[in-house]
């Protein structure tokens, strides 16, 4: 549950922008930005004036988003007729996060709040979440420990010969058991995400997905995560999954081995660690995000593995990071183009990867908070490749 | 794997409706339209003339989407400065399905399109996508088997004292095992749905879903589906899930009982059923959606079941049955306000439940194709209660 305290202060982290912006009042209708704020993920909006008290509408169940949020005014969703008499009528120049909100929204409160205008504040408010409390990064802490604890289980049910969707569906399930909330929620317009991937040669794929590993998929439709091949002996196999408790996402991914391995990809292996510990090292509040990426593909290019690191060739991700939270892709991003400093208590997700076309997928991936000392680990789970008996 | 023919006849149905409303091509970027077009879930759009052959622009992954789709013409996403060179310049009155296409995607392709102008033109998607083809039904029949097969064995793990958790995670191991795709596609926006339900007394909550029952879940970030609450006695078990096989989504409600239950609650699951023969028999084309929903709540009004008919009373559901295929929430629905004609070869599925405050949930829920002689059951699995042993 969302104290009333932790409300108020991301309220007013959020004001203090809107007002830097010159922006009057932000009406928020994605669930999970009025779930940030609000703390209760209803079907609901949330208006929140630059200066002043937020207000949230609710379309359903009012009762229980009375139950969840420390709003003070919470309200049923107004009549078209009565709905803009609901606002101070001053605050005209409003902000909407225009990333996530389809166009259809955006013409309904335009009609229903004449003389107004709309600009889009999808980037204050992502920057706003990308900065963790101590309750979040207790929260954060307690997924990284749940998903650990589960990925520790593999060896006790990872054979030759079962589906790579068979793994799935055993991660999955302890998942499940362990309290995971089901549903990965991600920002990005085109991107869908279910579970994870529990991947091997399938991997080695290229995929819609924006990161380095999309998977095979069981279909056209679904063309992400495992698939009906069988895993094999003597080949990397890549399980990347997020865990998702009280909403708060981490993410993680472990290599396995059943029999022995292509001493080229133990190689690439060792270097996607390396890059990890340098990447780990230098997340520092203003190391600047772009320039952790450069590094990190240097790195790649040195070893001679450039043309495969973080994707298929060709098909590349120009990434080696993505902050994680409420959802799986928040800000920041150790990306190209990304010329922005870090912030003390972000949290990213740090994976490189590499993609070898006809040997597999290899890599790691740790869930990481961006403090003075570099970044710290948010679970303790050995990074080493786990080799099975064949 | 959809086939050149069939992809043909689906953009020859969209191609008749665009004409119809002046629109010269539409511009699909939502990833399951291009799908149901193009036979890809690459991240790619797809421009399709009311008059002329479709062109589908790849961003990613460009091989993956020519080894799937049927289109003929597939290129690479054009960069900023040729993008508007690609398309035919005497088009310039274009449709975008504005119910799901974010802001940001709809500016940036108003201006990398200068001198066009866009309407909506989600209601005319969705309209094609709702009449299903003989290939389609098949995929649905498919769908609905795997999904009755699953719910068949829930006698075998279904125990009083298990979480709502743990009899959830059953069935998701199970249907993943057999195939299932895992991620269940929603149109609407604000609308979250991981699987399904499993609830028992939980469920007779109120909850942000547009449908009868929610769930408690697992906390205010995920207030939906099944919660830690132990599975009693004497109480009816609601199971509600999605199957989703080769992209195609099925929906099925199942009871299940462990002990006896409550005369009033029997009572209850027997105007569902009755309800549910009354719509099949009534599932013709022709037959408007409004007056099914309207003569089902009058047959709950008559029962005496009216203020618990389809949800929490105050926050009940206006609506009795909705279209399944590549979305959860396709259309028709069968709706207050929905006056319109069911279409043959429509699959709907038909959900009448009742939430009683104190008692539980209870209800069934078929997925039917209209036809001339009404609806067709797209399984055969029985509909009554199932008592288990307490």
């Amino acid at each position: 549950m969302l104290t009333k305290t932790e409300s108020q202060q991301r309220v007013t982290r959020l004001q203090g922008m809107l007002q830097n912006k010159g922006v009057q009042a932000a009406l928020l209708i994605l669930p999970i930005d009025v779930y940030y704020f609000a703390g209760t993920r209803q079907n609901a909006v949330l208006w929140i004036p630059a200066d002043g008290l937020p207000m949230l509408l609710v379309r359903k169940s009012l009762s229980r988003a009375k139950e969840e949020s420390p709003i003070e005014d919470i309200r049923p969703f107004p009549s078209s007729k009565e709905f803009a008499s609901v606002f101070n009528e001053d605050q005209i120049a409003l902000g909407m996060t225009f990333d996530a909100v389809p166009v259809q929204q955006h013409s309904f409160y335009t009609r229903a709040l004449p003389g107004r205008s709309f600009v889009d504040i999808s980037m204050i408010v992502r920057e706003v979440m990308s900065v963790k409390s101590p309750f979040e990064l207790e929260q954060l802490r307690y997924s990284a420990g749940k998903l650990a604890s589960v990925f520790a289980e593999v060896p006790q049910f990872l054979k030759a010969g079962m589906r790579e969707l068979d793994v799935s569906a055993e991660m999955e399930y302890r998942l499940r058991k362990a309290g995971h909330e089901g549903y990965v929620r991600m920002r990005a317009f085109n991107q869908e995400l279910f579970f994870g991937l529990a991947v091997s040669t399938g991997g080695a794929n290229g995929g819609f997905f924006d990161g380095p590993v999309t998977g095979k998929g069981l279909s056209s439709a679904s063309p992400h995560g495992a698939s009906n091949d069988e895993i094999p002996v003597n080949k990397p196999i890549l399980l990347d999954y997020a865990g998702v408790f009280n909403g708060y996402i981490t993410d993680m991914t472990r290599m396995f081995v059943i029999g022995t391995l292509d001493p080229e990809l133990q190689r690439a292996f060792d270097v996607a660690i390396d890059i990890q510990e340098m990447v780990r090292q230098a997340m520092k509040p203003d190391a600047i995000c772009e320039e952790l990426f450069l590094a990190a593909a240097s790195m790649a290019e040195q070893a001679g593995l450039g043309s495969c690191f973080m994707g298929m060739p060709g098909e590349q991700a120009k990434f080696v990071g993505h902050g994680v939270g409420l959802e799986l892709d928040q800000l920041p991003v150790l990306a190209k183009g990304f010329a922005v400093p870090l912030l003390a208590n972000q949290v990213i997700a740090v994976e490189p990867k590499f993609v070898i076309p006809g040997k597999g997928v290899i890599g790691i991936e740790n869930t990481f908070v961006v403090t003075d000392e570099g970044g710290v680990r948010l679970s303790d789970l050995p990074d080493g490749i786990v080799f099975l008996e064949a």
